[in-house]
């Protein structure tokens, strides 16, 4: 097995592309929104607070884009039976609200998207709107 | 779109004055209660805790306020199956217990009251009572 | 004394005109920064981490947009015999290195922006070319 | 020894008088101060934040008290070899700026009051003019 193997990173121009399409989308459906892009390590690279949006779904976005990149899924699956666990066990980390969507191309997770302030329907079509700017993404 | 828009603050004379109103009313009714007042960022503006009042109320009165700010709306409303969800993903910041009201003035949010010590519904009586003392705020 | 005051908001449209201003210049310089927009009272409106910049000036940009914020003057003024007092009495909130700008609009606060990453007055030029970019803002 | 001593504990009615007389001391000197009053326990009993003061300093002004209401004496006054050891050991509550004076009446301490937002002697000057309000208090 090699010591180190390829991988594909998000520039900032690939995140701010991907935050402006979801802010695009959000206005559509004039839902304010807070909208968080990470890197696959759940590092913040780019985020916007829109005018009207809660101010503390801020953390939840993140969060959302963390537990997003953490699991390479979208987030909201876990059980019911598991969630208070997984929150407890890693600080509140883990959150179990629709709203984040990992970002892969070519097969390797390169980030994730999260997005708070709007109903968990309203947050993920704009988190999918933001994905799809990017040609190369998978669609989730 | 304008890079800044029109909007107004709360000041301490308001706040006090919120404050005050509120205190009178816990009084009246005899409920020793944590009464804070913040402004729409969710900042402590003023607070009061009255003799006899649970110590650890003030948190939740704080929070109360921090979240009627934040949703725009009176606190205590979130359905059931979202409140640990939404409390998990904030660190506790989102609380769903009533006592937190929206400050309003001309249809700007200005900032938010939140009370905790009594019942509930007493912490709503009081809340309201401090918004009423502000004649220019729109009663929740 | 007045319940309320006349204030102006930064919008999301004005605080994404600061950051690609910022942008531009920290590109323009080629140095990469991790680039933060804050609302008067601190609160993350927009926010960019360049391709190369050090991680952990997220935590610090952010910061100096909070402290140039909160003290309505730009950051790294502090005097040395107060600088550490200050920072523990805020639990590290308080930062005293330059790349922290108030942001001010007819002479009223609407936020900050901190940038760091760079050397402290690289962090400053960049910093300051984002605040340029809003005709109104008072420079800095 | 007796199981059990008597104690005086400070009202609300006697925080929010302190707490009062703080602020027109800094209204008088046109000083926007954060202002805290503690129990002898560091809860706060009551609060303000004028316009226009450092948001910051909020929890510096109630750490001051704090700090106070512990030491049961003047905040400012740990020589420089302890005061990053003893913030450090208390995860920064303890704080070594000016501006926190202990409330004591007939030789017993009942609270303390914090004040922070303007010079150290601004913040003291406040502070005193607050427990000054207090006619039975021993002068600090």
């Amino acid at each position: 097995m090699p010591d180190v193997r390829p991988h594909a990173k998000l520039t900032h121009e690939g995140a701010l592309k991907i935050l402006h399409a979801a802010l695009a989308k959000a206005q559509e459906i004039r839902v304010p929104q807070c909208i968080a892009v990470t890197d696959d390590g759940g590092h913040l690279l780019a985020f916007v607070q829109m005018d009207g949006a809660r101010r503390l779904s801020q953390r939840s976005a993140i969060r959302k884009a963390q537990t997003a990149a953490s699991n390479q899924a979208p987030t909201g699956g876990i059980p019911a039976e598991l969630e208070v666990k997984l929150a407890l066990a890693t600080g509140g980390a883990v959150v179990n609200l629709k709203g984040g969507l990992p970002i892969v191309v070519d097969g390797q997770l390169v980030g994730a998207i999260g997005v708070g302030s709007g109903t968990q329907d309203q947050d993920v079509e704009v988190a999918r709107a933001g994905i799809a700017a990017l040609s190369a993404a998978t669609p989730v």
